[in-house]
């Protein structure tokens, strides 16, 4: 297509959004489930559409050599898509954070303030692969009040067509305003760059994907990016630590899914403790295949059973079964480590005294720290938050879990009986 | 200066601040305001030296022509001087924002989640022509915890150089961190894009002055920006309005003082009391030299009192005694023609009908919405926030006046006793 008819449509998209976000906005909490509700009975009543959809993204995705992992995160069946429309109905069911008075307050000159949630308005989300995102994505933009434009990656076009059409069919006649969820129905690449520069139109833009993806977006966008960037995420056995509690931890942290972003990827270990716990979570690693990087320290306890770590591995987000694993001198040495090289995700300490926990809590720099809790539990769904849209490593407006509420702005209602500066000011 | 030797000296003022953000994450109130209270006194105790270098600034503005209004923006004096320390004491005066408990709740596996106040880290500030932001910006990201990297204009440099100096010197031997507070040294246009594009060590970017270099920084941007934007603030006098109290309100918005973002720039009359009302605020704007720009309706009443508005008129912001004024036939229009025109930031209802006034504050998409009072009322100190960085257009993380809490962000602190996914989840 040419880049000015792609960018006049993508535009209009926009245009079209924001009126959609104005009724989104004011929708109450019923309307709003009542859609939900018809849009999940939407994704049962087109599955035949949607899996046939499907059908051809996977077969081009097999002419084009995708990996079997990749095929598999893009393939859809009745059991993946009956999860994707009972994801739907559970959004219906979380609260609706709009209108939340946050705040409220009387001046002295009797002005009332008060502080309500409000929907930011239009939320730009450009993901690849996974078809669910679709559905995902819309339906929490939806909940909190606000209007979607959707950008998915090319090898799941025909997926993300058939789930948005699904959604828009059986939503609008339950009360859905038009344009409130619309797909991008093409993906050029030139598709990344209209979006990012349309600020007139997007609140704010949420990149889903690999770090290129990211990088792009944040380097064009002239809107707020809300980054999902990766998980470097440490684990710090304390001198204190209750050894058998840290196998445990780091045990699960590491191997329990080793795919996703609050895996663990650097352990570090007090020298205290070092001779005595390493061998004990080597033991566990060995047998569950885990490759074992370690310092110079690490390796003189656990021999072969480890090779060396180069600096890179302090930086490296492995995704798999392979550790980097270092002994620290002090708890110090472990926190100024992490404030370094942690991708500010989740990091934990295990130790069985509170007030170091204390101590490093305060100290480390991240979204999320624990203690005494393994860091696969960095999710929206175990925070308790009932569905989320990612993990923010970002500080700004929402840090951590990405849930409705992160989706949502305030505004400042303010009611008086005639006030004017000139004879009420306060300061 | 070369460009390379700007980017090396800037990147390492970076480095410098991170390492002092970790270090004053961890004061506590008492140190902070000890810290606050040597600098204020420090403002004092270098006041020649600051009149000194301002007297180089006012001199170097005379030489390039600056109008009068802008020497006087820059002009420091006594008088003025002791403003900004007593501003500075008034910040110690203020909560501590930092360790607020923002919520906290235990899981079904007994996982404790703490959702804590914690300052965001680095914040640069880009500023234009007045001293006295260099130390109103500076104490109020040190009362936040956060350490500041600034660039002023060419304009001030000596006094925001005096200024720093005066605030650094004072403030190290009362506990202040190296680097805590750092200025840009020279004013070359460079050191904007370099600050810019080092989003490794700037958690976020503030600008405060023109839209010109807003539009700079949003374009170069790779972290996040909160925006500073015009004001278009509106006013809707409605037909139930009690229309002593209208003129009152459209009076003091548009006259109090005419140059600042949350003035009046267009009035919109409902048509029922157009020619009740139009005439009686047109008395006392041509008592008070407002020139009245009206689309035909409102020249039909005023006559040869009002000049012909022109499409433009509703999106200019004239910071002057010029007001725009149009006539709507329903609410419903004066809420369409706000959500086209308005830069969002303040606009008001006035009206003795509360429904009404519900209806139009949660149809208008605006930061403050105001109901029978003055829009000159959205400033922090008004609200009660006791000093302010400024007044966000932006809508995310933080919107309308942004004080302490603006400036900061928040951290999960989540504590058990061994809770591992593979054993204790609950999703």
């Amino acid at each position: 297509m040419e880049k000015a008819q792609i960018k006049e449509t993508i535009l209009g998209m926009g245009a079209h959004a924001r009126a959609a976000a104005h009724a989104l906005a004011v929708l109450d909490t019923d309307q709003k489930n009542a859609i939900l509700h018809a849009m999940a009975a939407g994704l049962r009543r087109y599955a035949p559409d949607i899996l046939e959809a499907n059908a051809l993204d996977l077969a081009a995705g097999q002419d084009r050599g995708l990996s079997a992992a990749m095929l598999d995160r893009l393939r859809l069946d009745t059991t993946r898509l009956e999860a994707i429309a009972a994801g739907v109905e559970q959004v219906a069911g979380l609260p609706d954070p709009v209108g939340e008075v946050l705040a409220d307050w009387t001046r002295p000159n009797d002005i009332h303030f008060e502080q309500i949630r409000v929907p930011i308005g239009v939320i730009g989300i450009i993901y690849e692969s996974r078809p669910n995102v679709t559905s995902d994505a819309a339906v929490l933009c939806l909940k909190s009040g606000n209007a979607t434009i959707l950008r998915g990656g090319s090898e799941a076009i025909h997926s993300n067509r058939a789930i948005a059409t699904a959604l828009q069919a059986a939503g609008e006649p339950a009360g859905l305003p038009a344009h409130a969820i619309q797909l991008i129905p093409f993906t050029d690449r030139e598709s990344v760059s209209v979006m990012a520069g349309m600020d007139q139109w997007l609140d704010v833009i949420i990149p889903r994907g690999g770090k290129g993806l990211i990088e792009t977006v944040v380097s064009l966008a002239r809107m707020p990016v809300i980054k999902h960037y990766d998980g470097i995420c440490h684990t710090y056995v304390d001198k204190a630590a209750d050894l058998g509690m840290a196998v445990a931890i780091v045990d699960d942290a590491k191997t329990h899914k080793p795919g996703v972003c609050n895996a663990l990827e650097t352990l570090l270990v007090h020298r205290d403790v070092a001779a005595g716990f390493l061998p004990k979570i080597a033991a566990v690693f060995a047998d569950k295949g885990v490759v074992m990087k370690g310092d110079p320290h690490t390796l003189e306890i656990l021999g072969e059973a480890a090779i060396p770590a180069t600096d890179d591995d302090w930086k490296t987000e492995y995704l798999d079964l392979v550790i980097a694993i270092k002994v620290m001198d002090r708890m110090a040495d472990a926190i100024d480590h992490i404030n370094t090289y942690s991708s500010r995700h989740s990091d934990c300490i295990v130790t069985a005294d509170n007030g170091r926990a204390e101590r490093f809590m305060r100290r480390v720099d991240s979204a999320c720290l624990f203690h005494n809790v393994s860091t696969r539990f960095s999710d929206g769904g175990e925070f308790g938050f009932g569905a989320e849209i990612g993990i923010s490593t970002d500080k700004l407006h929402a840090r951590g879990p990405m849930a409705l509420r992160e989706l949502t702005s305030y505004q400042y209602r303010i009611r008086g009986d005639g006030q004017t500066r000139t004879k009420c000011a306060t300061t």
